[in-house]
């Protein structure tokens, strides 16, 4: 909190008041009194008021309103960190020149087919290879994921092909047993402000890639970055995936300015999901080349080799084919805005 | 999935496949050539379908749209059972004729506060008490309440004064200790889908409390109760406190609709929680009668002697005498739509 | 704008032509140096800086952002006329302690059933007859409204029931014929920022009732109320009918918190419209009595003698009998908030 | 509406009531019984149903939901016609290979400044320049425009420039005054259900370019579009430039995934407007790369050649270095999609 605006007929007592408060947290108040508000800017190292006091002093009588200028993250801000965070995953940069693509069965369903799935996204240039094991699903009746097993495939498909994996974790008792096989983990969108997992991923020693939250505004989801920072991991990567608008033509609203906001904030990698931002196939690639002309520092694709059959989201994903003909087509767009892919 | 709507060019052979399919699954089509599309209206039981199952048909070839008229959840549902489920918390029924109050701080603080809020707001006719010893905040650097000492405080207030107990779990890890010393197990707005959390509790014996999510619909509401009730714990309460909307003049946009709409939807008691809903003190007695009004089963109401130096959300609490003049106005709104507070 | 916060960069030189050019305006910079920003609290009439003003000043070299405290609507603010406004047509006081209802068809549809609704909704208690002639549809294929035909059937009904009567402008060129036969002209929800409409209509001689828009801002409505002020025009009634949201059980999210936000913010009457709010019959009921309850001045609810047979909003007009039991079902909630109805 | 839910407890009664309905406006009835629900698929030329009978069905009783698989616009779809259309704009045609590029300041402030400011952009590849003689203000207070004064100088700087013009109209009753002077008549964001107004530029003899709707679903959009056309005039141009979202990073959200959903559902040019979308300057540049890449068939992007000094928006307006290292910039993009610009 950084200005208090003050009531129009706040009293000189409870400015007293209020300036009293200020300087018992070692605050000075700079006070400017229009003809109709009195404005108190505050001065001093405001990021010591935390958001409780910050509350409490709008609940003071006199106040109307508390604006906070300063950002309410800290590590995660470009301010503190002006050059970009380069997070490097065996070998593969995630925020540097080349955009990285994450490719994958929404699910993993059987070692066979997460093989056959991962290979056919390799031919095609993606390095990461992406599979669910424990799946956040709407009803309680759906598939819930093959759990330990689903990531011992990922693990075995990650020895056979070379490539690194991205998986999900959903409760912090799975901590252990994700870390053990994933590369990257993976916050989901539900589990965006799950600050409990968040604090657990933040001790890992494995890169997490977070999503956006529903709901979740690009200040909130920072904060949410700063929660997994907080704790010593500094390699968070951000993934936009669609928010919750009124529009149901596509499953969400892929909020691509979304990135160039990211890239002044925060020093942090951006990628992009446009198979959960649009929900549908025949919109992924028009997408996917918008996000890289947008600034994205990567991709998540969902590729499935029969999406009829797929488990689940087959009508977000591609097949191999159409993911290869992307890969090419992705090629002048990244090299238009001086990246590779 | 109950109706399959095809592409206007859906050929024979198309439609010949997913007639199949669905015979496959025990179901029979019912063919509607209309004049532009081919609907297929799926008979038998469509419950079985899952949602996976649906979306793979989704993406099947000549498949515009795949559209489900039967509710995906069935134990929280008015057709499943009829009568309004009741719920005894030492003798407090929520869900009957009389509007339940629960009332008490966000967090809390530390024993002589949360005791003489308590006695405050049962003197005034609260039923419960309310208080956060695990508290999600946006910030790392917020007050995250004081854990199992917060539970002895509440645990200690119950004792004295003989109200019942709601606080929030965060982390399914905290099953234990919270069923230890609570009545009412509370899921905040952010884990409305932390689905491990729902599932936990769902194998608790106490009641549990489910807020809305920020941006949940109802049918994913609904899905969520039904996530604990598949589990074995019938006893859901809703609890409505807001939605994410573009409107900045309150905190949230309280979704007092989503109360009626529930009665015919669900069984399940619904109470309001107007302090979150509009996150300013002095909107919340217009708002509590209105919920009252709207048909809710109970309230949720911040209160703290001193918002002004409320370790949380002080800006939207009420002073207890401010709540004691509320809970005698609500009276006659109470009485007026047939109920009692 | 009142207050201009700097970048964490910005120069001196900056700051000297930013002073200069406040100054050049009659304004006073009051500079609060912090640790990490600079902030400008901009005194004197900061209400003369229009809005085009504050665009250019916020890209202003060095200047990350300007902050508008001071409320950009005069006529229509508390400050300005801290006294309600009463507004008396024929006799009936709209924003005194009696609730008025205006009920009817959505859309007149010939003066039979017009004048068989008008008597009914007159026998349960309804002050005003509302009913649209110029009708806004979705579809250029729907019905438009019988236009002055319309109009006719309306002042017919008025003079046989000694109703006033509420009816739609859509084109400010109807502004003449519509004036002649109505008592209230009605801005629907699409035309709230139909600024050249709401100026045409500040030159009336007749109270206008107007819609808030679908995704407007509490702020942009009494923006527009203002633009009808600012013509001389001081009869404003404002009418809350549902904001768009997420949520697709109910046709619009009815944002009841806007009725106790508007009553501290502005002394012009607030009516609300359960029908279009929630676009289903069966909710308006408890929907009219939480509205009441919030402290709405008016209810305006769609009534018809034969849903099915209506030409339009069918699906949420009540029949006259159930209208008649809500008008006595709504009594003792009025009373239970020091009203009458 | 093509298909009807009946309620679970519809009876044989009610639903043969529905069939003579149905089959008295020349249609036909194919049920299907499920376990728990029936359902009716439509059979017959469902369009001739109108949004009135359709709403007055669904208050049948015994009908739960009415459906409308089939899209309620016609003349904007592709089904109805299939090729792209081709707008000719004195020689530049928009919907083809060349991505077109509009151009200019928000408001059209003086001659003087508004022929810097074309021939800035000509110089950088623009084809048309935009630039508001009236304007749509959120506050009455704020510059309208200079009305037919602007609309000269527009003329004026065609006539130097050989630029055609893009203007605003907010009334019908200036739609001689306007189409005298532009070539493409633009319908704002506030009036995209300005149905009128939509009507009256219907019969123009000019392209007319409508903008969506701060909270319009693309539904409602290509309805909107659908009025217009319905009058004869086939020449509409749809431009996405922001919906309005809970997210208040951005001015608006900017919805790039409506280019693609759009280029399935109509046969219509589509372009996109960063600078409103975004409201920011410097993120105007990674937008308009995304829309190119997303497939859009033109941009419209406020340039002044004094941000600071411009009477409405400066903060979204390029200054003509930016816009032409832009326009530099967009080349590589547009080529990587097989455009050019």
């Amino acid at each position: 909190m950084d200005i208090l605006v003050l009531n129009p007929g706040a009293t000189e007592e409870q400015l007293k008041h209020i300036i009293k408060k200020l300087e018992g947290r070692g605050l000075q108040a700079n006070i400017s009194k229009g003809t109709e508000r009195t404005i108190i800017g505050v001065i001093g190292d405001t990021s010591k008021i935390s958001e409780d006091e910050e509350n409490a002093i709008r609940a003071m009588p006199g106040v109307e309103d508390a604006l906070r200028i300063l950002k309410p993250y800290k590590l995660a801000s470009r301010e503190f960190k002006n050059e970009d965070t380069l997070i490097d995953v065996r070998g593969n940069i995630i925020g540097g020149r080349k955009i990285q693509v994450f490719a994958g069965p929404c699910a993993v369903e059987n070692k066979t087919i997460l093989m056959s799935i991962a290979q056919k996204v390799k031919d095609a240039g993606a390095a990461f290879v992406r599979g669910g094991a424990f799946k956040p699903r709407t009803s309680p009746y759906s598939f819930q994921g093959l759990g330990e097993e689903g990531l011992k495939y990922l693990a075995y498909v990650r020895k056979k092909t070379g490539m690194p994996v991205i998986t999900e974790i959903m409760d912090p008792r799975d901590m252990e047993v994700v870390s053990k096989y994933t590369d990257i983990i993976q916050i989901g969108t539900r589990n965006m402000q799950n600050f409990r997992l968040l604090l657990e991923v933040g001790t890992a020693k494995k890169p997490v890639l977070l999503k956006r939250g529903l709901s979740a505004t690009i200040k909130e989801w920072l904060m949410a970055a700063e929660y997994i920072m907080s704790k010593g991991n500094q390699r968070v990567i951000l993934c936009e995936r669609g928010i919750r608008t009124f529009e149901t033509a596509t499953r969400n609203t892929l909020d691509l300015s979304a990135v160039p906001v990211l890239k002044k904030l925060t020093h942090l990698p951006v990628v992009v999901d446009p198979s959960h931002g649009v929900g549908k196939w025949d919109l992924v690639a028009p997408m996917a080349k918008a996000a890289v002309a947008a600034g994205a520092d990567g991709l998540i694709i969902e590729v499935h080799i029969n999406p009829e059959e797929a488990f689940s989201d087959g009508e977000q994903s591609l097949r191999p084919d159409d993911f290869a003909t992307l890969m090419k087509e992705l090629k002048p767009v990244a090299a238009a805005v001086g990246r590779e892919i």
